[in-house]
């Protein structure tokens, strides 16, 4: 099994389509993989996060070690079996998570050593260890342990980031693992671009079968962002995977498309879901508003969703307002849905030659949101 | 449209078999009515509901006055239509929610004045204002207002709620309502024989759709609360409906059916299930326990329910212990599925002629859980 084949690209921009086989199905690209760091996208049944478009997901290696324990998950038949989710599943090492949940942590050559944020215990993450980790939890596609340095840091420090990052890759791909199981490395290096660069090419050196973008929408300025992805995806090789670790908003996955991207995962769609904050075709829809209190139309006039097929806003406003759990969910079927389209819509527009009037149309609609943007400020879901 | 009609009375007790008939659909009694205080089954879509089996939801005209509004409610065309529920919804008066859950409540003989438990504003909720919140909301079943003495209370205290009731009763009858909203009385008279009869007797007199049995379960002796029930059924008129308000466990709907009631409802299900609470054939499943921590069977192996079909017991587990949304929802399905496959039981039971031998073999199931009940303590969910 070969695990990704390009079939087509854009004309316009650096979109392309592609295949990724894994052990549980084939996942088009560009995709997009909910997150369900503790075994669960939440609040959703697996079937659910299928009907939203969804081939593969995110889970944390991580968190699953934490809680219920990488053992137990593989005693039980694997992760795919224990939460009965039978597509893709990609794991995250737990570097990043590490750095941004654990109570303390000290990066060594060894690994990272951090206290637990459930119960203060030490443990050490090697390379070794997060690789064998995801092995036993069955992981479709494991990302190597990274050194992610936090935003702002220096150049220096980002160049040890990359260096490490660079060593760890080496060592994780000695772990013995199963048939079909891929294994990413992740480009480092802050915002610097010889940094970015020299990080993809250590990496590319090694027998990996992807790459992945890591330690952007940190704080960075967007432009930033996206310069970096130009740089290290000049450095890609052309017939592997690209993932962008962590992003974003539905303009980010269009962005990132059009720059050559084919994998993404955020916490965004559900995260802002449980907030309250609803992605529409024309902007978005912040639903504790008051103006939504007798408004019985749909959240998305044009969205298929099973919400918007059945609830108005002005329920979904008093769910919210009643602090109901099934309005958390609503939200969030409703939020899954809207990037599962976006994402097929991109796919399709690629296939049909036709990405850059779906990019000018996606903004074209949502002139609406930048106005609304610009009256309420930048506010930010909590 | 009749209200109720009765179409098999067992001959072993006094359990019977009915068809209630509202604008919503016919429901077959014994029934059990899930609790959706604010317009929703909490976490639950309305078609999930109907899959556990149920025809009828409780609504609360106390929450759903105060937030959002039953103008609002109604403007949004009903609360059928605000909540997409299509079956049938009967709604409590408020009386009892207002002891309850106000901040302040005073009696008088025009209504109960209470500070709102949301915003402390003070509001005053009289037989005629409840009915007008019920009419608006486009309930099927309307309960009058009562006065519900806590447990509890003297036998003057008693007497003077019952016959409170009894005038509060006549006036909600004169309120204008829609053709085939059913108006039921509420017998009151805590655990005293004669007040209990008085009670019937007074509300038999004014023109009910159907009587309920309130105040009970309120910190009584079980025994206490049987022999009111057998007192009051003795009363009221064979051919209108029984409704035992917020009761209980599934023992106590199998002895309240045996007693002649035809209507249920309670928080049980869905609230021990958000404190993994878990109802089975054989007894109940605390989820939490450690002994299911690697546990891959279903919750319980004789269930049908969707949750049982798919998800292991450690599952389960794993999502109540990382407090996942998911696990809330699954546990409520589950126990929602074991309510309403006991109902059916029940009603399938006494058209074949063989109520006492389900009761028995209902009892005989689960001696494992008495049992268990003993090594625990008599352990309640908080």
């Amino acid at each position: 099994m070969k695990p990704f084949s390009l079939f087509h690209r854009s004309t316009s921009s650096e979109a392309r389509c592609g295949l990724l086989e894994t052990a549980h199905g084939t996942i088009e690209t560009p995709a997009f993989m909910p997150v369900g760091s503790q075994g669960t996208v939440k609040g959703l049944e697996p079937e659910e996060v299928r009907a939203c478009g969804f081939r593969m997901i995110l889970g944390n290696a991580y968190h699953l070690f934490l809680r219920p324990g990488h053992e137990l998950i593989e005693s039980m038949g694997g992760l795919h079996h224990f939460m009965q989710w039978d597509g893709g599943i990609l794991t995250d090492s737990g570097g990043y998570q590490i750095v941004s949940l654990a109570d303390l942590c000290k990066i060594t050559e060894e690994g990272v050593g951090f206290r637990s944020h459930l119960n203060g215990d030490w443990h050490l993450l090697s390379p070794e260890k997060s690789m064998a980790i995801q092995v036993a939890l069955g992981s479709d596609i494991m990302m190597v342990l990274d050194h992610c340095p936090p935003f702002p840091c220096t150049e220096s420090q980002a160049r040890e980031a990359v260096q490490r990052t660079t060593r760890w890759a080496r060592r994780s791909v000695e772990v013995p693992r199963k048939d079909h199981q891929w294994v990413f490395g992740i480009v480092q290096g802050g915002v610097f671009h010889a940094l970015r660069k020299e990080s993809a090419q250590g990496l590319i050196d090694i027998n990996l079968d992807g790459f992945a973008l890591g330690g952007l929408s940190l704080g960075e300025e967007k432009s930033a962002m996206f310069e970096m992805i130009e740089t290290v995806v000049q450095e890609l090789p052309p017939a592997r995977p690209r993932y962008l670790m962590g992003v974003g908003l539905p303009e980010d996955l269009v962005e990132g498309v059009a720059r050559g991207l084919d994998l993404f995962d955020c916490v965004i769609p559900t995260r802002h879901g449980r907030t309250g904050w609803l992605f529409t075709t024309t902007g978005r829809v912040l639903i504790k508003q008051a103006q939504y209190a007798k408004d019985p139309g749909p959240v998305d006039p044009e969205c298929g969703c099973p919400v918007c097929q059945k609830f108005s806003r002005a329920y979904l406003r008093h769910l919210f307002v009643a602090n109901e759990m099934l309005g958390v969910r609503l939200n969030t079927i409703h939020n899954l849905w809207y990037y599962g389209s976006l994402m097929q819509g991109l796919r399709q527009a690629i296939r049909e030659d036709r990405f850059a009037e779906f990019r000018s149309e996606f903004y074209r609609r949502r002139i609406s949101e930048s106005q609304s943007t610009k009256e309420l400020g930048e506010e930010v879901p909590g």
